[in-house]
């Protein structure tokens, strides 16, 4: 007699955008006058860039001829993506990864979701509170948490890590000491960073205790100020501890093509095994490699004017993100974020919840936003906005705003 | 203090196609002047048929325009596609499946892999012997089997179904009822395939002890006899107890495109609970969606001149089959498969174990096949060739055979 895994029936009900996309449908359907904005779910909107595009078709055409086609990829990801990533991601950052420390992928959401299941299921892991929902959800999925606390709104067995104005919304050391710690900066979804000193902190933190750091940089080519690290292998000793997982989504566009990339450090080893072994025989029996086309579109984005156009995108979204957070603060709001992220991450008015805030602002601004609380309860009184609509809509938003 | 999930360390060294690979080039490097014939891998060949690549053409001029640019995909896959394999590849056959019932990924070896998740660990399952080894060694990784045991060349706690020519190589109900159980037919490796009525036996046996069945029907599309069954939904009563696993690598040749899909109907239930949710779930957390230009390739692969030229590459490995399969069997070998499959399954002459047959055929003919016994125990004295090279290649393979 087959039997469930239970472990999934200890998720509570829809998942945030599910939720949100409905309040909208209703919302859009009562009153099909209004021109709802959406800065809500963190997709982009801009085109992908013209010579990434030229790759694209460039493969397509090898997908075509006999002489050039390609078939299966290699699991761990094409040499020539690889390389590239080693060399502009890290090589050029002074970060000692090579090519083969690198495993290409469809996506850091698979990445992020699927990399829990290298380690035993009576890890303890340890999120910030607030947080993007994978972490905690995949390892709700794979028993590694007790049950959800309707009060508490977590799930038992889980160490969650307040992030709120009150410490600059860096975690601060747990009482009790996590195995595995997820990490994730620039932030989803408050927007804000995590200084060099402070990962070195976290970094020294993880060796004294044996714990692993999975490191979240997805947002990583948002970064406009000094000593914010891009990578946490800046950080000494992050070689033995951590995992970065990297994403192409927000640094080209990718959300719609797929492609990221996790990092693991040959000599990072668990209870004398490295983790590379692992990771390496997890892409070799469930994962089959990304597209090759998909590959020469992510080793585009290192070209020179690839770069060049990819910088030019990043630059409009941030734009945006200064358009939303100063247009907030001179209305008054308390805003975070939004220099080194697309997010920007604004304390509601008047201590209205993080839903009632939603409400309010759909209904009297047809805006779409996100409510904090969704992504945990230290994100209650706190709501998300992002910077990837085009910027007529960011400058209508705004104004709409004023006339709240 | 961070632990590794110690169910990695069951699995035996070295995946059988990387042994290959490394056996090959030790050959081809002291050869250099041999000329190798791959019939290994089951890797296609063929480009990727004309009418897909202009789809994919114009969904990469889309994401390159930001009027018609895609984001994220919806999770479970974009309508036309879904709409497109319900209509074609079920509703044809009178099998009553949904779109909503299609779940589009970025491949079969990742659902295949990724499946099991959804059941208990303490389901125990039965798979073919010889088997497509993602089966088993994906439930190794979970946790749900015991140790290898080196001498029987088994897990403890899987349930091996031999199948061999005593029996057809269809497999026979277990002395032990399993949970789930892994069937793939036509079959890889052996070529083979099941009939109607055997299938509805597995069918009524799995209603009858709660079991669920895991479908793999990837070479579907090779089928060219009657009465042999395209979907499982084609038997009596397997809605309520059976998932479909379809790949379009070996279809359309998208083996470096990745793209399949799974079949869950939503009567499907366990213990009242519909694995439709438990599966909609999984990818909503730990999935984004299959590239939006490659799910428009799938759907050309079902437009009329895209059935046409794909048909016409299925024309093709079949008639490499044929010359494999009759090749054979003029030299006095005992082969099988190949008809209703891209594979051919030979019996090793002589006695020969199916690496000595591997050591024989590379150093006397310079063509690269697979042992058998790298799919289990009972494909031992056995050997694959595939139909997936060239014609040119696959009658020199031939000659070579003949002067064997």
């Amino acid at each position: 007699m087959a039997k469930i895994n239970n472990n999934y029936l200890k998720l509570p009900g829809s998942y945030l955008f599910s939720t949100i996309a409905k309040k909208v449908k209703t919302y859009g359907e009562a009153n099909p006058d209004k021109e709802i904005i959406r800065l809500g779910i963190g997709d982009v909107t801009q085109p992908i860039a013209p010579d990434i595009i030229k790759a694209l078709h460039a493969a397509v055409d090898e997908m075509g001829n006999a002489d050039t086609f390609r078939g299966y990829a290699p699991d761990l990801g094409y040499d020539f993506l690889r390389h590239a990533i080693a060399e502009f991601d890290f090589k050029s950052r002074g970060c000692d990864i090579s090519e083969d420390e690198i495993f290409v992928s469809d996506g850091a959401k698979c990445d992020c979701g699927n990399i829990q299941e290298i380690f035993s299921t009576d890890n303890v892991i340890a999120v910030c509170d607030p947080v993007y929902p994978v972490y905690v959800d995949s390892n709700v999925m794979a028993g590694r948490t007790g049950k959800y606390d309707d009060e508490l709104k977590q799930f038992k067995g889980v160490i969650y890590m307040p992030c709120t104005k009150e410490n600059d919304f860096v975690p601060e050391f747990p009482s009790e000491v996590p195995d595995l710690i997820y990490l994730c900066f620039p932030n989803n979804p408050t927007g804000t960073v995590i200084k060099k000193n402070q990962l070195q902190a976290w970094v020294d933190y993880a060796l004294k205790n044996g714990s692993v750091i999975l490191y979240d940089a997805a947002y990583e080519a948002y970064i406009s100020e000094e000593d914010v690290p891009h990578s946490i292998y800046e950080c000494e000793g992050a070689y033995d501890c951590a995992i970065e997982l990297r994403s192409f989504s927000k640094t080209a566009g990718f959300t719609g093509l797929r492609l990221g990339y996790t990092v693991i450090p040959k000599r990072l080893k668990v209870d004398g095994t490295a983790l590379w072994d692992l990771w390496a025989r997890r892409h070799g029996t469930k994962y089959n490699g990304a597209p090759y086309i998909v590959q020469r579109a992510g080793e585009a984005v290192y070209s020179e004017e690839g770069r060049k156009q990819i910088t030019a995108q990043i630059a409009y979204y941030m734009e945006n993100a200064k358009l939303i957070l100063n247009g907030l603060k001179d209305l008054g709001y308390e805003a975070f974020g939004g220099v080194n992220a697309p997010y920007i991450w604004l304390h509601t008015p008047d201590g209205m919840t993080s839903w009632e805030f939603f409400d309010h602002l759909l209904e009297k601004a047809n805006v779409v936003g996100t409510p904090g609380v969704g992504f945990g309860p230290h994100g209650e009184n706190y709501f998300r906005l992002t910077a990837f609509g085009s910027r007529e809509n960011t400058i209508k938003a705004m104004e709409r705003f004023k006339a709240l």
